[in-house]
């Protein structure tokens, strides 16, 4: 591992763990960004200081508002920037002076519209007085455990999710729009969150640091990463860091910019320049970081990853009272490397003497309509001992009245006592999402598309033979 | 157009607009299929008469069964069968002596587990007394007007969709899980349902029969298929129907199977074995009809033909406050054969006018988080004055709080003026949804990923293409 100074970890630390936390540009008026964030770190359950500074001074929202960073008390650990981007230079330089070592920068005008010199000053300034900077073009740092935030998403229009200390999943962007709905997507699902940085232009900070900086954090499990370009001249780094980091944590990556169209986009979004996507392919391949396809992939294979064992092959086995997901899972299974497990005689022969003659005895395996959770425990635990099968594929349809609701309890009996991992599929209304959830609060996953299992079963699959190397 | 004669139209009309309906193979046991189906069909809207059939006749929830089809009420139009395979061809000639020329059978145990010369046997019966059967191995039919269902999944587990006079989207399936979460997706997205039909082996009606008669249906705009195969010797028919009917009304396809392993698995869901992709994508090419990848972008791509008109051509252009998924959809587009529209310079003149300068006048033009209402009607407004853009794409992050509600009004206010499509992007939580749901209730379509924007996008332009040869 390349090693990462105690320091450098001490002063990234305090982005998640400030005593006390300015924010500079703080409007009176209530719809612009700077007083939205002000209110939103408020009304979070940070328990630091928090201290408003604007150059008039006066009350906002019940605080008096400091003219300048150099008036804030001396507990200011975190800066957060919102003012126009001319103005951030000579900011940065008063908080060197302060002794504030760490900035966030929501606002943009930098190098995503072309302003490399501007940009490139605020990193000088910043080296020079050994501060630390987030973004600029940002929505920044948010952690499930201290509630530090800088979101200019109020409350009520986004959902901040907790802690989990059975998942313990954090993530990284580019773009705060992915940002914002997998903060929310991860709460919705009931997974939490560890911690979050949206580094947009990421002019100082970027995933390098934060890769070095999350695989030492013990609240740390998984590392979501959503990934439009390596700055230039850092990609050696990058792909020397990543190697290591692997090894102790699995790191899942979301890359956008895979086209000279979406590239350009990329450019004037958050300012740097894509490679072809073939490099990338590369450096994710050799650094056993696990590149997926689509935003619900990353939910996908992150949970995945957070709740279940790594298998020791790629031999699928399938299960289900609907078959119709299962065609479309066999299909990409195929298509994703990923084998149909040929179930021993043995086991055939079990399932031949246990099931009724309408049954069919496949892979996958077909229990039918009438299928009661006694048949998918017979089916399971099958799979579970034969040693053709490596990963266990059931998908329930539980619209199917036949099918009781002791499939909770059975399923989470097998998952306690397995070294498989077990990945499961179901979709449909209010009553299917009631028992997904139930289910997995028991730490198995639920999917509700045929492709996300699959998308989970590959990178289970591809992370453990990686590690296996 | 082949020709369907009116007679054939009359009987499969009774398939969902029965008089009165008999359930033959009621067991007074509450989680047997038979009673589910007689039960849920009670608790439906169905305003016709249901009639329970048990040999050993008696008291079934308050209703007498009648020993055998023979003893019921001369009314009865539509049999549901839910007996054991090996009993059908008696109850299949008993409604032939009873006069009742319409039967779904939901038993299985026919084609998919080798019994072939079973179900060749009930055909054989069934046409002799000139009755049409939907199924064996099937949920059946409903019709959201008339509320007459045959499904084995209860009330509290499945949710029936009402009708939408708005989407009026018809579903055919072979696969009866596909059939219960689409329908469930197409409540919980607010877009109803009319006519539902999960043939499973398709012994006798198939897909020909039924596009024949949904592409007269009224009640019908949009028909979805999720189909496994097409049964052998029925593709040529298949063909030249599917070919006339998408004149008529758009027909879209997800066609599972597509890998040996997976046609392998159909064969033994509903016993038919598929032929190569590449031939079904040259059917589906040459026919009209939409191919989609995965049961997402069904959805995604009926609900926009549903809510849109088609375009002129392939020219997209984006607006967000938020890029990241905007790059996705680029991407993607370019991988579509989408094109990404190069704004006329009078439009980017006239963006540069009204927008400060640190938003990026490009294709995606980018009005950043302090982006408000009034900045995306400029930017759709210019979109849609532009004659090289054909689809308007604009990408909400709703959780950025300086975007006003008001949009709602701006977007219905273009929608009800434009010929060309507006697809709407946003992803996030429960304020988001709520956003969604509301610009969604105005006509306008909101998907929550940008591969589903760009899917629905793609297959507008396709059926547009398509028409117009």
């Amino acid at each position: 591992m390349i090693p990462i100074p105690q320091s450098i970890i001490e002063q990234l630390d305090k982005f998640f763990k400030p005593r006390a936390v300015a924010v500079v540009g703080v409007s009176y008026h209530p719809e612009k960004i700077g007083h939205i964030i002000f209110k939103s770190l408020l009304e979070s359950q940070y328990c630091g200081k928090i201290y408003p500074v604007n150059p008039k001074g006066g009350d906002i929202i019940g605080h008096m508002a400091y003219p300048s960073i150099l008036d804030c008390p001396d507990d200011t650990e975190l800066a957060v920037i919102t003012i126009a981007a001319k103005y951030t230079p000579q900011v940065i330089e008063q908080c060197g002076k302060k002794g504030v070592r760490n900035i966030v920068i929501v606002s943009g005008g930098f190098k995503e519209v072309g302003n490399e010199e501007l940009e490139s000053q605020i990193v000088e300034i910043a080296r020079q007085n050994g501060i630390r900077i987030i973004g600029p073009n940002c929505i920044g740092i948010y952690d499930a455990i201290t509630k530090v935030e800088t979101f200019f998403q109020s409350h009520d229009r986004m959902v901040r999710p907790s802690y989990n200390a059975k998942t313990k999943i954090s993530f990284l962007t580019q773009s705060g729009t992915y940002g914002a709905s997998f903060l929310e997507l991860l709460d919705e699902d009931g997974l939490g969150v560890s911690k979050f940085v949206s580094y947009g232009n990421k002019a100082d900070v970027n995933e390098t640091d934060m890769l070095q900086y999350l695989a030492e954090d013990q609240d740390t499990k998984v590392i979501a990463i959503y990934l439009e370009a390596i700055g230039r001249g850092e990609g050696r780094t990058f792909f020397e860091v990543a190697k290591e980091v692997t090894r102790k944590k699995p790191v899942v990556i979301y890359k956008t910019g895979t086209t000279t169209e979406g590239t350009t986009a990329a450019k004037s979004h958050t300012g740097h320049l894509s490679s072809q996507a073939a490099v990338y392919n590369g450096v994710f391949k050799q650094t056993g970081i696990l590149s997926i396809r689509n935003f619900d992939e990353l939910l996908a294979v992150s949970k995945a990853l957070a709740f279940q064992p790594l298998p020791k092959g790629n031999r699928c086995a399938f299960v289900s009272n609907g078959i119709g997901p299962v065609i479309a899972m066999i299909d990409e299974a195929v298509k994703n490397k990923l084998e149909i497990a040929k179930l021993q005689e043995l086991t055939r022969e079990h399932l031949r003497e246990k099931f009724p003659p309408f049954f069919v005895i496949e892979n996958p395996v077909d229990v039918t309509g009438s299928a009661t959770s006694k048949d998918y425990e017979i089916a399971i635990e099958a799979f579970l001992n034969d040693p053709n099968v490596d990963i266990v594929m059931p998908w329930f349809v539980f619209q199917d009245t036949p099918l009781d609701e002791n499939i909770v309890n059975v399923l989470d009996e097998m998952n306690s006592r397995t070294q498989k991992p077990i990945l499961i599929g179901a979709h449909g209304g209010p009553y299917t999402k009631r028992m997904s959830k139930i289910i997995q609060g028991k730490g198995i996953p639920v999917f509700d598309q045929a492709g996300k299992v699959i998308a989970a079963a590959s990178a289970l699959y591809r992370y453990s033979q990686y590690l296996s190397r």
